[in-house]
């Protein structure tokens, strides 16, 4: 005999960009460039069952639902919106316990003085994930997502464990180089987005920069001390750092010394380093991370 | 002040090939061609807090090792595999209490008679995640990826939940498309691995095929149970289901019927379904799916 | 001052699938699943030099045209549909003198006896490019692509030039796995496109696999000499065939031989061969390839 | 009977990043980062015909040669390297007649003052292709890709064509994106590479974001007319440019009047829009787009 476990349906990247005219500074326009998904769930067992559909609010009807509250909400923040569309469907219809949205974020800069031409900086994707439970209330996670970044210096790594199938040499000064995923879960439900993740972004990206470095997991802690620091509305960073190798190319046999100049960027295998890093009064996650 | 959470290294994505000489059915060769990563977790809070690397196994050793156990195990089945790896670290190293290893297997066919050619059937990825921990033990979770099916009718969709931004209609008839992505958690750490990966996608196809849909929610769950009653020593199934929608091309403009034959594939937004089926006595998850 | 020159306009990758009930063997369905890319040129300087768009047919235009021409014709082979959609063009609209349509088309194997499900096989899409010009008259030429093949043994590459950035050893006994990208031009605008895609694809399955290889560029060499003498319709054949490198770990250091045995496989950098076989009496190519 | 026709081979996506300490602007570092694709051709028949490959250099060789030549010539333009590098094999090997050189660089913009820190700006790919034969002489082709750019006014597509197939209506306001790839060929082999590069970028932007444009082939033309004003080296642009179209989201069914505020950004298919513009004393091409 078999039963139903855990389960949730959805729309998943619902594209929609809205235009804030004039809304930008200096009369400019806004753009906001979302990618939403959405998940509900609740007693759903019937249509796994058998088939029967009356609890299932369909996935068409939250696409339409993300068009319709990115007009009627206009070009608000995307924490914001997360929470007024989590909201929205566990205030309106029983059978939903549980709403889940999740934001990706696209920059786009302006390029000329008109206010109407913008290009897209892809240098990072702003993250948001809200979960709203009508029991266990609102969680608000917030993000960076595609940021790579490079140290050329400032970086070690020596003193490792070693065993039988250990080659690796010592390294005093290696390229550091990695693309940030970084995702930060708020103590409320209310802050002031903008500047969070503003300020958020820019703690992470010094410490990067500033930390002599003699292990990646070393950088990964003060990437998130720094974040928790510099935003108290924080209480918990999740990190997944990936060690986008650059390896010195051995000149050696064309008589060539290599000191530290030419470096070969590899793809795969990389090293993955992922840490938590919390505040020492840190809440119970509850369903943040579900 | 501020902490070191959860946290995990490790080397992603080995690309590893292993040749079986003579190995396979009839004499041919036998071809393993892997992606494996390995992440090992303990007490490593030194390396965070000071970069003191001394319990910090380097993610070059685990490529390494990856390559090393290939020769001497041989080409086994990605799941026993998988465990031989995860117990190398628990077993060796004082600072690994946990070390979890994933692999992606990518199918190839015999192309001739000589046993020596083939091409790569990327129908789907076979999926392996075994995690071992010092004091909890060995899950394996087994699986596949990248399957992608589509039922041509038998599938319907009505008498769902309306609210103020449905617009949907009932369809009685509809394309059914999904790229299946399911993962099946093994009561015991030996099995019959090859026997049982073949049985389970199987099964899981007879369900997407034989099940008269009325939901793809009804359709997960008989994937599900289907999986759990063709191999017993499973004991649960998490599904994603993406809903590949085709829409049906709207004619009319042009005077033309379209009675269920042109459809335009849509990439974005898509359905997705998730769920997990369990029997009934089905143990306790521990660490199979962290 | 300055000037137009070549320009082409027009709609990419337009999703269609089509579905014939019962058409397929045995009754079961057929499906026809493309991705269509249209482009048109001829006198279109206007558009370009001030704006004015009468000769220009919308690109919304080019994408229901498919659409409507899907269901007009029927689940037909696509170096048909791409004539018909071609010509369809140049002998419409007097503004366009020239039409070229692509088409992938991605297979789908049946999965039931019930002959309505299918699991999309992707070891290969099949490739047509039909270029259409009022005064120059129509070119067909087909093809494969994403098709990985492998060997592994019977591959060799020794005596090649040598300089004084060479370091590589000689091989008598590589592995060589591909991605073939292979294209042919046919000598008219009808053939049984179905059986001739059928045999020219064996044909070069078979030479790689019997080919004792001495260079990629051999293999290359004998993959288009097997299509044209298995096609006669066809006349010229251009294959790209990236060199998808699997070395030999290094596992001397841990005190183990690689007897052929372990490999890693490497994303970047590929060698990349590319080359064109003719059959002796071949025809100038004219707009074939343009 | 058949023949070997037009031929090449090479090495593909060598990545290779350079480090010029302290050569950036205010002493910081200057970072190369490169994708660099090399392919030769000659008298190649034997490797084909017969496997005798005493006439082939290895594409092994070629990945070393550009890494001996980013060592030996430091971190100058792409354009520079390229030709370098292409001149280095048409004058060393006989049976080299000529060498293509393509390299994409990916900018880095610093992100502290320390001088090395940098965060990979992903809004564009500088992209240059130098070809050089040994009797046809060198050409050189810059350019720019993977620029997304988007007016949120200022766009219109109406007065088109209309025939049976038709059912656009007239656009008298509509968003224009699209991801701009522009290639333009320089006259001659030696130029101020960077500033160039620099001219006509800023030249392509302004013209997108000045134009107000009835198509986006008018947009096409004044990039390319702008870039060849801007720049008088170069005497032709070939530009592709996809139409990324975003629509209106219709919001009637919810009572919502939608002015050019919410829209969705579509995926597939998009209208593709290629041109060429041409300085009116443009010398014949020759070798270089082949």
């Amino acid at each position: 005999m078999v039963r139903i476990g855990a389960n949730r349906y959805g729309k998943a990247e619902v594209r929609v960009v809205h235009v804030g005219r004039g809304a930008g500074p200096d009369g400019s326009d806004l753009v906001r460039d979302w990618n939403v998904s959405t998940s509900l769930s609740g007693d759903l067992a019937a249509t796994h069952l058998t088939g029967d559909n009356s609890r299932v609010l369909p996935t068409d009807t939250q696409k339409n639902t993300v068009y319709a509250l990115a007009k009627k909400l206009g070009g608000i923040e995307p924490e914001a919106f997360a929470i007024e569309l989590a909201t929205h469907y566990t205030g309106s219809a029983d059978a939903i316990s549980r709403a889940r949205i999740a934001i990706e974020e696209y920059p786009w800069t302006p390029i000329s003085d008109g206010g109407h031409s913008f290009a897209r900086s892809a240098q990072y994707a702003r993250i948001v994930t809200v979960t709203d439970d009508r029991e266990l209330g609102c969680s608000v996670v917030g993000g960076i997502g595609d940021l790579i970044v490079l140290n050329t210096t400032g970086s070690q790594f020596w003193g490792f464990a070693r065993d039988e199938y250990t080659t690796l040499a010592d390294a005093y000064d290696r390229m550091l180089a990695t693309v940030v995923s970084a995702r930060w879960r708020f103590r409320q439900r209310d802050a002031d987005w903008g500047a969070a993740f503003q300020a958020a972004t820019a703690a992470l990206i010094e410490a990067f920069a500033q930390t002599e470095s003699y292990s990646l997991q070393q950088t990964l802690y003060a990437m998130g001390t720094a974040i928790l620091t510099a935003v108290p509305q924080i209480c918990e960073v999740r990190l997944a750092l990936p060690n986008k190798h650059h390896f010195l190319a051995d000149l050696t046999p064309f008589g060539m010394a290599n000191e530290n100049e030419v470096y070969y960027a590899a793809d795969r295998p990389y090293g993955l380093i992922e840490g938590t890093v919390l505040a020492d009064d840190v809440p119970d996650a509850g369903i943040a991370w579900s």
